[in-house]
């Protein structure tokens, strides 16, 4: 699996990320469940970078569906995180993130996520389709990102 | 996926759990990343009753490979969680631990997720054999997991 | 200070908690931020008890003002906390709540802290008097307080 | 209370941090345990780039004795937080900081807080005096802070 993990080239879109002292856990490294607070946050970034706020009163709000981590190293704070994103799968009302983290300036990932956002309706919680405008960008990146795969596995 | 989830009755160790009020985020429900704080404390719990009390100067340490979680419904503090545990794989340095997340009193989960371990030596990171006492009681619980299962089914 | 710690005898109010797996940090104990968790949920969930549920859309919210806590000795996951409340202070729109935190059985508090609520408007943001019903409740409380320290320091 | 908030220029060190999707509870403001993760945070980082690496096998440790934190405005993610760091007291084994949390640009902080470290001999757990070497920088910084509180009070 590790063989096959993606680089820092792979991922168009990047956000260096700080730990903090207590996401280090009893065996002094980060813990596992801290490495889905990056996950969570660089999605979330990139979302209101794109103008769409998240807002708990928001008519429509993306839900996670799934999530899920592979990790390949340890990692502690006080190094530094750089989480990059990718966007795996587009669907009418759902979309796939891949996510990357990298230790400081480091080429190969420590662990590799993936989180699977549904957008409903804040009413009826149901699924709903993703606008076309924020879908229009969406598209615009997973073709990047099929770019960016395809240029490093040459 | 979702009719395929296991209900209560198909995990032989559970044990209940309290959510804490800054476990829901903005959007007033349980954040994605808390889910893997209970897996991760059930694993370890399981653990501790098992006599592996995963102290930080022990000669092993069983580290975190992957994990993985399927949401199924909302869930908030003030709301108790029950939360479920199974045992799937057994390698010879592994364990993949399958994880039921019920709210209240329900039967059918909220969430659905696992955990796998690899026992590693504590001084060189490598993978080493898990322990033969260890071994004997993962075995008799991932059998009691299956008939579990099996019955379920029926 | 030490000496004058309360005991559990003098908190009318108590509730079990638990600890998680990454409440301890490298140090092998409980951070000191995970003792303010406990503090504000051993808050709301007495809130909720008196019918104040405190929803992010309610018109009124408590919002902490101040908050401090002394560490008598370390704690760790997975011992038992036990929170107690008292009220030392009731104003118009404010409320203190002095918090003791016991490990397992233990008489005498690990930590002890305070939480200063702040009764808001959620349109203004100025404080409002507390309501006459939810006072009358805290008053009660805060007499019965009084009652137990006197008790205890006979 | 509010009026004698020092402002950002009475910190002789600061650090930028930033804030994770999760720290926002279900008010949708950041959680007013999070701003304990930043003290602690900062505190640590100032004692490494002071060569005093907190490592769990160290001889001596600090332990937080007392925290406290007054808070002036509700803050929220994805905001940043400056982090102000002062010495206000400085004991034999022990050492008071005072903290600022300012948010993006402002000059006057959304909460000060304060946190009491004490020196202890990791195998007794008992007080033991600073060493030399760092006690001499915490003058300096101690000096340092004095200067720059009455430079603000002029």
């Amino acid at each position: 699996m590790k063989d096959k993990a993606l680089n820092r080239q792979a991922y168009p879109l990047t956000r260096d990320m700080q730990t903090r002292w207590n996401d280090n856990d009893a065996f002094g490294h980060m813990n596992n469940a801290v490495h889905y607070q990056f996950f969570d946050t660089m999605v979330n970034c990139t979302l209101r970078d794109w103008g769409c706020l998240q807002e708990a009163d928001d008519a429509t709000r993306f839900l996670v569906a799934e999530t899920g981590c592979k990790y390949y190293a340890e990692m502690r704070y006080p190094d530094c995180v750089t989480v990059g994103l990718r966007i795996s799968h587009l669907g009418n009302s759902s979309v796939r993130y891949d996510l990357g983290l990298f230790r400081n300036e480091e080429h190969s990932p420590f662990a590799e996520g993936r989180l699977v956002h549904v957008n409903v309706d804040r009413q009826t919680g149901r699924p709903i389709a993703i606008s076309p405008d924020l879908r229009r960008v969406m598209e615009v990146l997973k073709v990047e990102c099929e770019q960016l795969r395809d240029a490093e596995s040459d």
